[in-house]
């Protein structure tokens, strides 16, 4: 894109404007300030139950998946920071990949345990729950992994853990709901008492899959009790493909932000039951909603700071682009959002001027921001079209060759 | 049916059960022990906003009403109780209905306020909200009129209100999702001061209609939050119909047992979203799971006692008829709880046998105990057949000569 | 707005358009050449079946409704058809609405029959059905009151006849699900045969309300076996709101154009189990998609005419500017799905290049074409911006005076 | 179970019955006619794109898959015949596996072909499709495959091929939504062309996964118009976990059966989005009531013959109980359905009775059928409790022992 063109465009968007009180210089700034983690296990391809269809030069381990994440970071400026996973991408020597990650100009976000799958050689199996199950053998070996993985966290300079659980039931009966629940709370006591001094626990819910009858936190509800229950530093995170048919999500966005528990974003898109597609691929006004509701907790409250990562799957496309993409869309929304008239919206709203009100979103959501998204993108050292970018730049192809040798061994998407 | 007929069936019932350490008196107690009030809004025919087809013999009045409820008493010995509607069933002199009822042997549970519709004569209009409103005038006459109808309920013997609030939204932007919530629970809190000793709150989420883009209280979650502020009197209302699709809601029963806030419910069933639907008519085993868990819950707790109410409108069934059959259903999904092998299903959980815990569950609910429940409404002086004792009692008839000149105006169901 | 601004804000438009075959003109030129009908049935305030606040200057006849049509078409000049509901506005003297409606400048679209609701001295009641009623006397009257709607129709000029059916059942075994649909069907023979020439018949599903477990027509499926039994007069209408939970609505309109039988739209918007909102307020990208789909069958296939009708019921918003929100809304859809640059679209699909093909029609979507259906509706004698221009004309308080002694009776949406 | 208690359960069931025209021998037969075919997918443990927790003794080949059917077969005496899935169970030598079934005195069903995986060393890649696929070749190779499939089916005796394709697009724009249907149109053409005398053509619909925008079959009316368009020997597969939030599925089979469609059906359960559950354990009565379609369109229609299968992954049971479970949820559902009064409950639904002709269908469902289902199976050779009697034989543990050398590739679930 040549500069000329996109400063052309930009001031279309101030005369776009000229009635309002934002400014393309907004949009930009919005667009400029908003990061997000990138989650290690979006670099290879993703698969579903049914199948798996790997691309060319998959990372075929975690060194590889900070080269993936730099070039991300290094064409948006918008994500310095990974999210890492284990045991998928534990690490042999911690320091080693801090080093590495050092070299790279990225730092880790938070930690994620695992202990819906079963580790090699453990000594028990999550088949029947993990914090949930009767055994408590079973649970304090869940337990241990989180401590682990805390620790591990701590040596990469995280601060946070997210714990997502698949414990549930897929048969009425199976499990009694009210003692798995203790349960995990027990063991979420546990975990909570072996934050080291700022750390922050995130919960996730999940309404199902795996479990198919009941999950133990399936819906913002229980995680908020959870992080009642636990204290200060633990609150909930929102993963957005993780809601029953229908679900108004900014809605419990803005319910966990009245609960001040609000902890963070796994951002991701979802028409059905699935919750692994591109941010805003299928509902971008929604994702707009959302980062209205941010904007407007921003507005209120001076240290409002919630974890954003990505949590997606990418089974068709390209995993590097599909991140460029998506990074893409959440600055969209981001900038979309700081051009809302908050002042007029709130006036509409007193005035019981629905019509005008609803308008006041829409005008927002309505203007074509991605000129000033470019802007904030090369301003940040990055590029106007990253996709495009990459696509040039032959990276795909070069990792392919070098990548070519080694198996890759999926992780799933959480 | 002959009682010999009815003997050998409970009988054939405790033969079924003789692996059980349960037997069909179980049945009968559990039947006999479960009493249900019964919402004045349920004895006219209902609608839809497509239209109304009245019946005949519509009661006209509320004690024409109570008329009807003392019949539902009388032949399922199972209704002692009346949930009132304010300003639908607003007596005019409330010493005059409380003499009515105890002449008929019927006393008054949570008494329900209203304002999702304009009263005739108000002052303000609803029409963008009650308690949430902006306005803080319109939100003070819905104050006032929870109080009045507190008031009203005091009068009667009533020692509880239900608080189902329509506040939300059609479109985004037309309110603030964070304010609409603050306000509600100000206002909240100030109806929970007016609470006479003795006396609970019962919140009543709904996920929506009539607002159509957001709901204050649209999940149990938000009920939750509004419940544990305002106090140890404040609890939450379950009503079968009100939740997203998919939801399960037996785990939305449990958890509020753990988190300690069961106020009580609503029954009726629903296959969309809908809600008026006779409790058991769609989803039978659901309402057995619900039960199951209302029944693991007061083995645990001595002082178990949630509020049941019945929350239904007939729009094609006979009122009286439908809610004799309601009162079956619920009295089957009772008697199908108690006869779980509670014992043995802990044990199989423990032992982590998903088939025979999910079994021990289906074994209960498989058994036919509408001998059971025959018996125990024959001890309380009811009917085997209440349906078939009413058609044959003539009352319908009977009340449709008498009430054919009256107009009746149909309110609608919560 | 000012000449100058849009002239410069268009001239922005091409600008961003500078690497598409499309240009601004495009999109002005799609704004331009679509119309929608204007139903009459959501000209007063609507409601729910809680309540309905009606808000000043209500038509109280049909008259009055065209009126209020009239303005909608000056403003926008994109609606030129209204679309008759009977019996809720059925002229007593055809001709005169019609030479009312010449006038005006308005014409006739597609009639709607209702036999939801009991006509006041009816023989008969539709309470448990109509054209699916076992008594072959209720399903005669039902046939009969649709072949009159057409003859009304035909002395309007209206050409089409829309059949929504409310018909279904609310209980399990309450209907026969196959005799059901076989009555329908055998109506439905009936109405067709009384067509006139030239005449089309729209059938148009819904999953439920006002029936709540069963509804004949219940989905496009049974829609297109309809139209299919009936003939190449026969087609589906796809109402937006009238789709079960997570419903991929463009991918049912893709299939009734594979199937040949897609008659038509009723616009609107949910988010939920309602379809009664403002087109393109809760999923404007699915709105798009639509519209994106209708431009691809207009492209293959020169004859493409379906029939565009809005179905929205206004319980908030004054209902003429909501109207005129709404076609603002769909003509922004319309002027978007036109910017597809559906040549590199079909190279990417055929590549197989996914994110590209996305990206595709993401850019003609995120493209602010507000500028483009603005200056459609000038040429076309409108105004820039509909709502701002009505509240300015006073239009509203003049009526509201005019038609304050009357009294208005709601008719429901469809 | 002693013989005698048996025999006194069923005096007791016939007593029950006692104002009924059916008997408990009527429900005894019906179980006793009931039969279905196991799906060899079924056998081996089941899992989730998350993880999978096998069990012990999981069959090796598709020659221990056999033998496990026959385990199933001998205790319920309702499982004559196996469908096949390739190349999963691809037979290296058709006729040995034919000996092996005659030798256990099985039979094959229904053939399933899969196009969503990668099979090693194939020339195309099934990761954009197959069928559907833009590029000839793929689609080629897909139509060969299921060209293979059924020849394998007839060296086996099956005459029937069940096309499940998982072909669809993850976003908008991916794919074009009408090509794509005729390329699976055109590709189906070509299989059913190879159809051998004799055989049926199954088509099978899914909304979603593993495409999460859209999919191809993605409902019954696309199912349909597929069938109608093949011909007479196609007709369309109900899998009963293969459908949209609240969908009516018992209306979807009334449907199919007036259209003249209705294949078949893959049974099991689902509450959320997946659909591997033991048919009935979530929705028993939904379960019961799909069987009184059949029951009905079986009173209809001299040569009603649809197929049966079970479609169930057990990701937490042993598969021979959990499959020996259903058989028995199956057989509960076929004989409660044989003892609706359908006289009775014709004349309730012709007499506008709404509460009596539902209450009809509850009386059949509410009946404790298990005795008749026990006995069906006793006469027919089988266990009355076939779980019990499993466990008792030792058969897991011997398998285990015999297995464990063996390494176990899971397939996935249809």
């Amino acid at each position: 894109m040549e500069p000329a063109d996109l400063r052309r465009d930009l001031d279309a968007l101030d005369h776009r404007l000229r009635d309002s009180p934002k400014s393309g210089q907004d949009a930009v700034a919005a667009a400029a300030a908003f990061t997000v983690a990138v989650p290690s296990w979006a670099l290879g391809t993703g698969g579903t139950r049914f199948g798996r269809f790997p691309g060319p030069g998959e990372p075929r381990d975690v060194f590889e998946k900070l080269d993936d994440c730099a070039q991300i970071h290094a064409l948006t400026g918008a994500t310095p920071t990974v999210s890492l996973h284990l045991p998928w991408d534990e690490p042999d020597d911690p320091q080693a990949l801090l080093d590495k990650a050092k070299e790279l100009g990225l730092t880790f976000d938070a930690v994620n345990s695992n202990t819906f799958q079963d580790a090699p050689g453990a000594a028990h199996s999550y088949k029947l729950g993990s914090f949930s199950n009767p055994d408590p053998g079973v649970r304090q070996q869940a337990v241990d992994h989180n401590l682990h993985v805390i620790e591990v966290g701590e040596a990469l300079g995280s601060d946070a853990l997210t714990v997502w659980l698949a414990d549930g039931t897929n048969y009425p009966g199976q499990g009694n709901l009210r003692r798995g629940y203790e349960r995990v709370l027990d063991s979420l006591h546990q975990v909570y008492a072996g934050l080291p001094d700022g750390w922050r626990l995130f919960t996730e819910h999940k309404p199902y899959e795996p479990a198919f009858y009941s999950t133990v936190v399936q819906d913002w509800g229980t995680s908020l009790m959870l992080a009642q229950a636990l204290g200060d530093r633990a609150s909930c995170l929102v993963d957005l493909g993780h809601h029953l048919p229908n679900t108004n999500v900014e809605l419990v966005v803005a319910r966990l932000l009245s609960a001040g528990k609000l902890g963070g974003f796994h951002f991701n898109d979802s028409k059905y039951g699935d919750d692994d597609l591109t941010a805003g691929s299928i509902k971008p006004y929604q994702l707009f909603l959302v980062f209205h509701e941010l904007t407007l907790a921003a507005a209120d409250e001076g240290d409002f700071r919630p974890a954003y990562m990505i949590d997606q799957s990418h089974n068709l496309k390209d995993p590097i682009e599909a991140l460029l993409q998506t990074v893409d869309q959440l600055q969209q929304a981001a900038a979309k959002a700081a051009l809302v008239d908050r002042d007029a919206l709130a006036g509409y709203q007193d005035a019981g001027d629905v019509l005008m009100a609803e308008r006041t979103l829409k005008d927002a959501y309505e203007t074509d921001v991605r000129p000033a998204v470019a802007q904030a993108r090369l301003e940040a050292g990055g590029a106007a079209d990253p996709v495009a970018a990459f696509r040039a730049s032959g990276y795909r192809a070069r990792v392919a060759d070098e990548r070519a040798a080694g198996a890759y061994v999926p992780p799933q998407s959480l």
